[in-house]
């Protein structure tokens, strides 16, 4: 350790520091936990989030691992007091790099103890959680226009020329031949102005609304640090709220757009079926699979739909909502408390309705039509490779590539016979208006949240998103709700506009003129 | 701001952190400036470096610029005195991401002043100074072998499959065609089981050894927080300091691997002229262009050798040092002081000889005609280019090509024709063994050196980086030396081995015998 400091460290402080530094790299827990003060006032703050109490650090560290090799270069010490010591030092990593780490410490019954700890973490090349490769940019504009100046992150799922796609596995990833030509979709913005800033992470194969991948990691939440990001499009969603990208380019299959727009607070349409080019998208279940795009606010929402999608933009501001009783009914309460007091301050007029009175099935109904014929289609294309990979994929999305495999032929076609009829009867529900209803259930859940939690809100959401889904309609998720969430803190929640096929363009611009701070 | 405690911060202290803010995003620098407390022994300490003493930090924070439009979020206050609280909040970007700020404050004759800062900024995709592109990986490797799960930092002047050569310099990089073979350098290292992580910056065309790029900006020291970082593969070196690669693909023609890697503590090879295919290497000066790696030890070194390389490994210790004397005397006292001492503790028996003995000329007269002929080449190959594109370069480089097409052509006619003969005496010279030198002058600069002292820094590393670039002979540079940098603190030097054409392998094998404390 070096110092420019003269006066000696206060008595057995230097020997705390490194012995809590020892501690890191052996991650020994105890150690670690009796190092940080006990009670709720402790700190422990890094780039990713600010932890308060001493129990929210222990429970951190327990899900980290420990620290690389390093010793302490520089180090400062500031004597606060006879037993209060501020010190701030530099850590220099065996292969290469610096931390920085400023700790309050405390000596109390002669144990010195930190009561409050800043880490900044050697740099990475890159957050692998959100990104397979990022440039400045990576790929350039190919045109000028509305999209000049700005950056995309494109969801791993697009063909992108001289690189080959990875939908989130590796083992896909390493198999995949190089791309030539851009896809349709990717080739648009690209002819308008932006630029690809990176291939984000998804997902694997997109089969998934959490945003965990067990390969790669879960991308952060870019407004709700503890929270699960939202998939499948959950590293395009991740670089928008975190600012490293100006629009996120994702498909929304079940919800992969919607979900992870609403858990981080952005704009995220899943566009009418069939209207954006698919040529050069890796797909999940064609019968659903669309184009979607996130952004954080409406304006740059509606550059992009005005570059990729027909129709017009300029929308009379709808004359009512529709309100679906079943779908609200699958929210929790405190979300549809703030959507009902949502659409009171917007003022435009309510109509409610019932998925009965058209002969909509039940959102549970929905939901498993949607899940049969989903999980056939997503079989029927990815099948035959995962069965000559076994072992590829991880836990979770192996036993949902299981289930797709296990659904009984019969009870499959008997799903796809019931599309079209629900299709219809969807569509003239909705007819030529809008209907409105939470994005999803509520708040992101925590990363914490146990497995039987994530199941039921990954039940509720897809009762919620099929219809949709089904309709194969436009959905807007709008980041217009603050609701408690799951750690009491506000906690941004998606209102979701579900239009006529091919109003997209409309429903974005409505939605701005409506709901765009901006 | 929202916060856990149930207790008021002291008075005025809120208010004190609100103005601080708003005089970061005004760039309000009196304002800064008084925040902080006075005197030597203040902090503020970030992902790049400490920062000791409040005019260190007033000098950085007038070269920084303002912070983005953001607010504060969580705050959490604890109070240490009546006069003395630390603050820990987040901050909330207007365009995405957070950031996180610790601040002891003390309040003295009524006012809250900063003692200590740590910061920590909100996440970049990537640090566009040290990458074009960036990856996990940017590309795999082709095949397997000795460099299995090394990373390789490629300098953007190799071409990489699907990504055009942007040689640093946006204008070019506008107009350059997208590549679709490796180049044989970087293909070799695939081969052989390394994973390309990324595209590195390079000073504009390779034509510096600051590694200052004026478009992109300065790449960090990576060992040394506020020194020039050495170039021209300066995003090469960097990257690999700070271990975010493994290996740095870079080229030096004057030294543009030796001087980085003095200046960064790393292993750095140049090899011998024509070894080391170049296609697909754009040229600065052909007759001196070579490719080069850099590694932070000199066992992967030696890997790379071994994989890249023709000739033998293994080697026998040298039977002596050749000192040359005018070399020397091109260094700082106490870099020769620690030149000195290094060699008297590896133990090899030095001859001392001088350039006179051989008739190769002095360093200063070497360096000329080594700038004469590789000026003449430059504009050769750049020229038409550089004409076609006024204002594409940054004036540093803009200069230097200025000069370059300015230099007379009998005075490079001249300077064309001595180059044979003193390549032949260099050689006989050399003979068989081995010359060791420092590589370069002293420790790297600082980056606030003004100009003149780096056009003196310049002039005597390249009188002692001649010796090789004329001799087309590999030279070998090894963090061995430790010397007091500008700013006091020890500081990595390197010494350099320049060995017989052909001999690179070995020459790495002694290397790491004698100096690799891996």
């Amino acid at each position: 350790m070096t110092s420019t400091s003269d006066t000696p460290a206060p008595e057995g402080l230097l020997a705390a520091l490194t012995g809590y530094e020892a501690a890191l790299m052996a991650n020994d827990l105890p150690a670690l936990d009796s190092a940080f003060a006990p009670g709720p006032a402790t700190l422990r703050g890094d780039e990713k989030a600010l932890l308060v109490g001493h129990d929210a650090i222990s429970s951190f560290r327990s899900a980290r691992g420990g620290v690389a090799r390093r010793r302490i270069g520089q180090v400062e010490v500031r004597e606060l007091g006879p037993h209060l010591a501020l010190v701030v030092s530099v850590s220099e990593f065996a292969t290469g790099g610096r931390g920085l780490q400023s700790q309050l410490w405390r000596r109390t019954d002669g144990t010195w103890r930190i009561e409050a700890a800043h880490v900044t973490s050697r740099p990475a090349p890159l957050d692998r959680t959100i990104w397979r490769a990022v440039g400045d940019p990576l790929m350039a504009a190919t045109g000028s226009g509305p999209l000049d100046g700005l950056t995309v992150a494109v969801k791993d799922l697009y063909a992108v020329p001289g690189q080959p796609v990875g939908a989130g596995n590796p083992t896909w990833l390493r198999e995949a031949a190089v791309e030539t030509e851009a896809a349709a979709a990717l080739a648009l913005l690209l002819s308008a102005g932006a630029a690809m800033r990176g291939i984000a992470r998804t997902d694997e194969f997109a089969y998934s609304i959490a945003g965990r991948n067990e390969h790669y990691g879960t991308p952060p939440n870019g407004v709700t640090p503890l929270a699960i990001p939202g998939g499948s499009s959950n590293g395009s969603a991740s670089a928008v709220a975190l600012g490293l990208a100006d629009i996120g380019l994702g498909t929304d299959t079940g919800g992969s757009v919607r979900v992870p727009a609403s858990y981080q607070g952005l704009w995220g349409l899943r566009t009418t079926h069939g209207l954006v080019p698919r040529d050069g998208l890796l797909a999940l279940a064609p019968s659903f699979d669309t184009v979607g795009w996130l952004t954080r606010d409406g304006s740059v929402l509606c550059r992009v739909a005005g570059v990729c999608l027909p129709g017009v933009s300029a929308s009379e501001p709808p004359a009512e909502f529709l309100v679906v009783e079943e779908l609200l009914s699958c929210a929790e309460p405190a979300t549809v408390a703030a959507f009902e007091s949502c659409l009171a301050d917007v003022g435009i007029p309510v109509r409610r309705v019932r998925l009965a009175e058209y002969g909509i099935p039940e959102p549970a109904a929905l939901r498993e039509t949607f899940r049969l014929v989903q999980a056939g289609e997503a079989w029927d294309v990815r099948g035959e490779w995962i069965e000559a990979h076994p072992g590829a994929l991880g836990p979770t999305i192996a036993a949902r590539f299981a289930a797709a495999r296990d659904v009984d032929p019969g009870t499959r076609a008997a799903a796809v016979d019931r599309l079209p009829r629900d299709r219809d009867a969807i569509r003239k529900m909705v007819g030529d208006g809008i209907v409105a209803l939470p994005t999803v259930p509520g708040p992101a859940p925590l990363l914490r949240a146990d497995a039987g939690a994530l199941a039921r809100t990954r039940s509720a959401t897809l009762a919620m998103t099929s219809l949709a889904g089904i309709g194969g309609l436009p959905a807007l998720s709008v980041p217009a709700l603050t609701v408690a969430g799951a750690a009491g803190q506000p906690t941004a929640v998606g209102i979701c506009l579900v239009g006529a096929a091919g109003t997209d363009r409309g429903l974005v611009a409505a939605a701005t003129e409506l709901f765009d701070a901006a």
